[in-house]
């Protein structure tokens, strides 16, 4: 009866080996976590989408501040004139940005640019703020909304408009500001390990790779069960290059006029097309309790004689959940039978089913199933509440150790031009392989492999005596490939 | 020395007797609340003013999610021919619509709004996702910026861009709807009493003042010092006009189609505006506790023997509070003497300072002083944790009653044509007259007075008997009048 009820509930969705990308999509829409929106591009995040995604920036937002920042809010609307004030930004950006021509019933005499990203309007206000070197460091952050016109758009991984946090601090030292960079790198690491059970890589760019504007871009990378990667953070180190373009000085200690040192960084809503990818399977979306709106689904049993009991019992148990920090639903509507809503909870991806019938009421036991391994597991009914406890933060670390045994193995070390090409006809994952150090050869090995250098490890591994896996001239470092989202 | 120090800090902000408007804008920018930005009307929101808006929206938002509300988020581009479905609405926001024209390189076919408010992309998408009766109720909200091309603007109070929460939800019933709409009246006024300690009337707009489209828009309404009103929040019942226009209909249980019921609510960042005008003095901003990004600050009294030691204690002192759960602050910078530092903290409003000198910890208490009444007390150093959590809720209530007391005392009734019209030759904040129920009598009275009907009471007083304050005709009801932002 289960299993008929499942195969009927499932059937919309596509198979992961058949299409990755369909499944993905059919995920995301059946389990309601967003839609597209009547803009190009545009997406809609759904109540249980944008509860995620409360989950994971609360949690950020929390180490954030924990490392001394601040939130703050800087507008949506840049003029043109401050976006082309820096040259190598503009180049990078003005393809991509949404201008806005009219306000009410006039013509502007400027256009303004929905910011693709905050840089130009957060050092114009930095420029009138920092005076001297007591106001240093300046470290704030803000959520905001972006706009980037995007020719080819996927739910959550690139949208015309998406959701962000972006940090942008001041410095008085090289030094400050490259360390400030490392540490946000770091964090975004911890953070996507400890609250979203996915591990990362985490390195710098390349020149190609670089953010515009930046001297250095510190990146976090990902895997998706497809073999491509994902980049799920930056962090950049911006030098003095902005600080010059807007102005940003300080009197120092010395009494003399000094630029500042810059950094800035930011995560996406992209996150959750990587917990969708990272964690789902052919029954749909595995959500690490951490980041799970619903940590404990109550599926009472009912028949008709014993129907009044159970449901009073369910919803007892379902407070003392609540009450013991978790966060707990019971699912009592009518209208569904239990093995609908066994598979729309999965579907949606609750780390813990748990199920109360006259029977498990007779014997005094709650029939729990894990999510992720599916393993069923009659509890006592007075020691459900700790046990469930236990057992989400045993969820949220197999499913992490899962991640990362599947990153591990797909990674994959070649040495030479054969065997780097050979392994990008498929979708090998990540590729560490010997490199020049020469920007025509990363893009000769974009053009013919669609592979990209993900990463180059923040403590580069000497690869001199080898041959560069694209050119075949003299190797310089070791570099992570892969194909990309 | 005190003294000295206090002049010389605060001579940049004008007295509110002087000029109540430069006081605000004085207090806004000197307390680092905000900042102009470059694009006309628009603000930055600075870190400080950002962390009461945390405040506010967190103690809002759950207060909200209580009545079992969700959060979504729904994108900020809007085509014209959505805006356009319907036609009092779209009279009533176009001549205040940004419009996006380009994106990147491409001229858009069709214009898109920078969202005035989002019903009409909302209905869109309820129409997509409301099938049937086990739909219903659809409880939203979503926090968001919003644009809006105003022609005089004023920090936080109308800007270009600002930052608010809308609701909005569908029905199944008439009855259901309007219910809604006034819980979350009730839900708003007893967040501003309790949260924001903002006394405020509760009613419903006149079909002058209606929020275009809907079918009633109850209001809640707060009284600044200068004798003008200020609407701080609307709720709007609107029945099924977006419904019959986007659409939306749901399968019955008679299973024929019907249109929802609807209701759509905010508040935005207006609110910050309000408690700085409602509360401040010539000092500055008088944050209520409970949205004080610092409750109590700990200001460190030394001299070059004792400094090491009562710098230890003031630190330690902060620590206890801040275990206590209060939102404490140690302000040990070494540059600042502690008589600059207290007006400073006056100036951002926090509601204890505390002060620790080689005195206090001589005699074992802590030297405490209440921002609201400046009431100066030796607390026991054993004992402040709890009497500051006490003091703070005492300053909560008492802030509460003082702006009550004043919104009472400046309500004033009058029965008569001449004396109406005599007290709005000056700001006489509210004034409750008799009103003959129609339009042009109300839209004459605008003109001639400045003074608009804020509300009519929900529970309508009636007013037979009485001569409309405005045209003398027949009055119907009682109105509340005044001069509003």
């Amino acid at each position: 009866m289960e299993e008929q009820d499942e195969k009927k509930f499932v059937k919309d969705i596509c198979r992961r080996d058949v299409d990755f990308s369909q499944w993905y999509i059919d995920v995301i829409r059946k389990a309601e976590l967003a839609d597209y929106a009547p803009v190009r591009g545009c997406m809609v995040i759904r109540p249980y989408g944008y509860a995620i995604w409360e989950l994971l920036r609360d949690a950020l937002d929390e180490r954030i501040k924990a490392t001394g920042h601040e939130n703050a809010y800087f507008p949506l609307l840049i003029p043109e004139s401050f976006l082309a004030k820096e040259a190598e930004h503009t180049e990078g950006f003005t393809p991509q940005v949404a201008w806005v021509t009219q306000g009410g019933t006039e013509v502007l005499e400027e256009r303004l640019a929905l910011r693709p990203t905050s840089e130009a309007i957060i050092c114009q206000m930095y420029a009138k703020w920092i005076r001297s070197w007591r106001d240093l460091p300046v470290l704030i952050n803000q959520w905001a909304n972006i706009v980037r016109w995007e020719k080819v758009t996927r739910l959550f991984l690139r949208t015309t408009e998406f959701l962000w946090q972006e940090g942008h601090t001041a410095h008085r030292t090289d030094d400050e500001a490259r360390e400030e960079a490392l540490k946000i790198l770091e964090l975004y690491g911890d953070f996507m390990n400890e609250i979203l059970a996915i591990p990362v890589y985490k390195g710098v760019k390349t020149d190609r790779e670089r953010f515009p504007g930046a001297l250095q871009t510190y990146t976090v990378e990902a895997l998706m069960p497809d073999g491509r990667a994902l980049q799920t953070g930056t962090s950049h180190n911006l030098g003095q290059h902005f600080a010059k373009v807007f102005d940003i000085t300080y009197l120092e200690e010395d009494n003399k006029l000094h630029y500042v040192w810059q950094t800035s960084w930011g995560v996406t809503t992209r996150l959750i097309g990587a917990l969708i990818m990272v964690h789902g399977d052919d029954a749909g979306l595995k959500l690490p309790p951490r980041v799970a709106p619903v940590q404990a689904v109550v599926v009472p049993i009912t028949f008709e004689k014993t129907k009044e009991d159970v449901l009073a019992k369910a919803h007892a148990l379902a407070d003392e959940l609540e009450v013991a920090g978790l966060r707990a639903k019971l699912d009592d509507r009518d209208e569904y039978k239990p093995g609908w809503k066994f598979n729309e909870w999965e579907l949606r991806g609750a780390p813990l089913r748990l199920e109360l019938g006259p029977k498990d009421v007779e014997k005094g036991v709650v029939t729990a199933v894990r999510r992720d391994t599916r393993e069923k597991t009659a509890v006592p009914r007075d020691k459900i509440a700790a046990w469930a406890k236990d057992t989400l933060e045993a969820i949220q670390g197999d499913m992490l150790a899962a991640a990362s045994a599947y990153l591990k193995e797909n990674t994959k070390t070649v040495d030479n031009h054969d065997d780097f090409y050979l392994l990008f006809e498929g979708r090998p994952g990540f590729v560490r392989a010997p490199w020049c150090g020469e920007t025509p050869c990363e893009d000769q090995i974009a053009d013919e492999t669609g592979a990209t250098i993900r990463f180059i490890p923040l403590e580069p591994e000497d690869a001199r005596g080898k041959d560069c896996a694209g050119c075949g001239g003299k190797a310089k470092v070791w570099a992570y490939f892969a194909k990309a989202y």
